[in-house]
């Protein structure tokens, strides 16, 4: 019925490429890190793209990720893995944003979360690829949509988690087929457990940008904001800076539709927006360095970007910085009021680290780095419902007379 | 941006009509139940409708809910209230449904359940006819969407659950807005007190089909659904049946697109789904009955069918019985089973509600009353995230020697 899942339909990818040096790598093959142990890049024949494809052509497909499949890695409709990603929609917030804001709200995804992009590419090249084991670290989000996507196509988990990832999340990657492991560390810790493994020839290790493909399923974030802006894009782009890999991928996804001659070369300025208890980008951005020093003692609420050590840390500063944009840190206190106003004032419940990026474009606007007739878009990455809120009002006893006026 | 929530189009809404006697009443007038007690359902002319509207240029529209205005009730644009009311996507379900089985994955739309589709309309209605105080009763769900669109338009809300509903949607309701209090009994002890406060004329009373507008908007359903399948309806459809709006809803909505001309007389066959614990239309079904009785000592883990008495029974039962389909119940460990299952094996969290259909559509298969050959859709209605889930498993001291071959 959607003929994105089910039409034969080219990828156009010619190679692999090192973020770093620009080394060469085969497509169609294994890989992790390059020789320099830094993230591959997927290169694409974009000429051929372009000829095999239009603006206008595109815009007769059903709008979900799928239709953008030129520009993605999968070779073959049978290695498609689909629970149904949609185009998310983008919610205006007039009264706690302003006139100009729009929420992508990435929490209509799959699993609730924009992770789904990146691991149903993932997911579907390791299928390719014959992978039948994979292990992650993860705040939670991640391994949800991985146990997903790899139990749908019967390829096997095992998820780490840090010791306070929230119940529901690991409950939710349990259900969904994975085994799943508290770990008593942070991210990084899961990850040299991951990759201890790997390294014995266990399990593919499927951290953030330590496979290629996450990267491509995550850059779809940017080609849609382009044709839901009519292929004109915003002003500036708040984005909560984790790993980095949305950030990175949506400024991958602009330079391709540059060089297709979709959009003019004028790019948003990219904020990536970090919590002041774990800021090592923002650190980073500041002193004008190239890679970021792992942060110690990280703490916020927003787990999904309690990430202290980036391996696409200078693909990150590189994009801010060449974007005009910058690293910002905000408080847990600015955050939990953003996701409070916008919840009571505009509806619409967002996640602690779509709260970061409110929270984040409100001081930008007090300091006068943005403006309010700018168009702005911040990421709201995964559903409001995953995460704790404050607790619930008493019980009213409806045998006792019931003082109407006091409700 | 998206054109369906900033043009103008007509609405050709006529009047609306009692359920029950055909009574005529005025369109753009405040309404509650009809004079004879019950539902009120809105009427266009569809002649007109046809006239203003192709099958081809509603398929140019953005795919949201708002592509259907013409066939909704809200007149004036400004009077939209939207948090991106997307199409849901249907997603296969091979290995524990089977090869022809879809979900229709309605825990995408705003506040995680096909409530939103309702109450998206039903609050619209209530600000373009000046409402400014709304109660509800509600198992979650229905609470969490009226909050939010009622807080989005400045309407005050104040929302009454069962003592026992999962703290999560009851934080939900109120983070977004709304005063929400616990009751000490089932959803229809809610409705008595909304009912109670209505009559005194301390807000509008907002119960499932005692305003006319939730059912229009949970009407798009079988509209969507036909439009998904190219106009060529499915064998069958699986529903969880607590008020039964949605049910109802659907069969209004292929009554208007025969109508229309859009699909010919074929139905699918309608399966009212409840919880053996909870189950009146299923009693009345089998008794032959045009009304439900009251359930006493409702129970079931799938709360948003835990309903004992529904206003639109006869509705449901009517709809039920000349679509050949018939009113199920399945019991706690099926539905547990179903929800495992589908998570496990194919990568989707249902709701309960969800697993509800899925155990009722495998219970029909087994005894005859489908075959696995027929296209059948199951109604997933909301995310799976907002219900409980198996405790999660101990911790790894990632500072002990790990053992890596009992992960
Ligand atoms: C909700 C949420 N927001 C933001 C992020 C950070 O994403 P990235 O790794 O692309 O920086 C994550 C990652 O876990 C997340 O779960
Ligand atoms: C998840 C879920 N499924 C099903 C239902 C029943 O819907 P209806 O009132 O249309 O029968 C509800 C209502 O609360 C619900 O929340």
């Amino acid at each position: 019925m959607n003929d994105n899942l089910t039409a034969d339909r080219p990828s156009f990818v010619t190679h692999l490429e090192c973020s770093m040096t620009g080394e060469r790598y085969d497509a169609d093959m294994l890989h992790g890190l390059s020789r320099v142990g830094r993230p591959l890049l997927v290169r694409y024949d974009l000429d051929a793209v372009g000829a095999a494809l239009s603006r206008d052509a595109l815009s007769t497909r059903p709008t979900d990720l799928w239709r953008w499949r030129e520009l993605l890695p999968v070779r073959h409709t049978r290695d498609i893995v689909s629970l149904g990603e949609i185009e998310t929609p983008m919610v205006p917030i007039p009264v706690s944003g302003g006139a100009n804001v729009l929420v992508k709200d990435e929490g209509r995804l799959p699993t609730g979360s924009f992770k789904a992009r990146g691991l149903v590419m993932a997911v579907a090249m390791a299928k390719e690829l014959g992978v039948t084991r994979i292990a992650m670290p993860t705040n939670g989000n991640a391994g949800a949509a991985l146990a997903a996507y790899a139990s749908r196509c019967g390829i096997e988990t095992i998820v780490f988690c840090p010791e306070d990832t929230p119940e529901i999340n690991v409950r939710e990657i349990a259900m969904q087929g994975a085994r799943v492991w508290r770990v008593n560390g942070l991210i990084d810790d899961c990850g040299a457990i991951v990759g201890k493994g790997a390294t014995e020839g266990r399990w593919f290790d499927f951290s953030t940008l330590k496979e290629p493909y996450r990267i491509e399923g995550k850059k779809t974030m940017g080609l849609e904001l382009a044709a839901q802006f009519g292929w004109d894009l915003p002003d500036a782009i708040f984005y909560p800076t984790g790993g980095g890999t949305g950030l990175i991928g949506m400024w991958k996804a602009f330079d391709e539709l540059e060089k297709l001659g979709w959009i003019s070369s004028k790019r948003p300025r990219m904020y990536a927006v970090q919590a002041s208890g774990c800021a090592p980008i923002v650190r980073a951005f500041e002193a004008g360095e190239e890679h970021a020093e792992r942060w110690e003692d990280a703490h916020t609420i927003a787990m999904g970007i309690r990430v202290p050590r980036a391996v696409g840390d200078f693909l990150i500063l590189r994009a801010v910085r060449e974007s005009g944009g910058k690293a910002l840190g905000v408080g847990d206190p600015a955050i939990l009021k953003a996701v409070e106003d916008c919840a009571r004032r505009d509806g619409l419940l967002l996640c602690p680290e779509g709260g970061a990026t409110l929270a984040a474009y409100r001081e930008a606007l007090r300091t006068g780095e943005v403006d309010e007739d700018e168009r702005v878009v911040l990421f709201n990455c995964a559903t409001g419902l995953k995460y704790p809120m404050p607790p619930s009002p008493q019980t009213l006893d409806r045998h006792a007379p019931i003082d109407f006026d006091a409700l």
